[in-house]
């Protein structure tokens, strides 16, 4: 698969165009940061802005943080209807990093610009630039289902 | 951490108890499973359902499949209001196989009662089980942050 921004069907769905996927990106608050920590692949919920195509996310120091810190992470967003059974989902892999004084004021102004704020209390002093390096999404709509088919076996 | 069930507040919010993160992961059809592949701790948004403590996802051939098989992954389920600004997450980690013949009878029944349909499209014609190992929950309850300090901050 490539960032061609192309659309096909595979297997699970319609692709989603790179473009669509940021678009798709710019409607939600809430995502979920993936992290390689204590031998899994760990989840977490995050709110977030865009700055640009760089995923922003304020965050308190700890797993999250220190796992996440210059390695391959990943970033999905989803919009999904469990009674339509309908939705759509984008994965984002890139490399995050935290933004200190030595990524300049610039950089650093922008970033807090974004004006993300954590929801769950405690210290949140923290912030992780997220820079994708590859981006997909797919669609699921059941109406464009083969129509022959009882619809139940794709929900 | 551990799965003692205890409840506290900790710098991310309120945990939940283990007991409390299986009675909400019965609430839900749609959760992310994440899986290490391609140098990404992947995440996919899936439906699934409850075998006892077991988590039970039908999916089709492929990345989610070959990289879960036997592996540590992570289940992550959430509810979250993004106007409310509240909600909560479970996250479970845990060992995936692939529910073949070979588990006897009586375990590919009991999978297959769970009653779980994919929804995208294509072939799903594999179950994966799911055992946890471990699982954590916690709740975000803006009424319980700190009443003397800015809300905004903690939104």
């Amino acid at each position: 698969m490539t960032d061609s921004g192309t659309r096909g069907t595979d297997a699970t769905g319609t692709e989603i165009p790179v473009d669509e996927c940021y678009r798709l990106l710019r409607t939600q608050q809430v995502g979920r940061l993936g992290v390689n920590a204590e031998h899994y692949p760990l989840i977490f919920p995050v709110n977030y802005g865009m700055d640009g195509e760089t995923i922003v996310i304020r965050t308190s120091p700890g797993t999250k943080l220190s796992a996440a810190q210059h390695a391959n992470v990943t970033f999905e967003v989803d919009e999904i209807d469990q009674f339509a059974r309908s939705g759509w989902s984008v994965l984002v892999r890139g490399l995050a990093e935290e933004v200190t004084e030595a990524h300049g004021p610039e950089l650093v102004r922008r970033t807090h610009d974004v004006g993300v704020h954590p929801w769950a209390p405690g210290e949140h002093g923290h912030w992780l630039r997220l820079i994708p390096h590859h981006v997909t999404g797919r669609r699921v709509v059941p109406g464009e289902l083969p129509p022959a088919v009882d619809p139940r076996a794709y929900l």
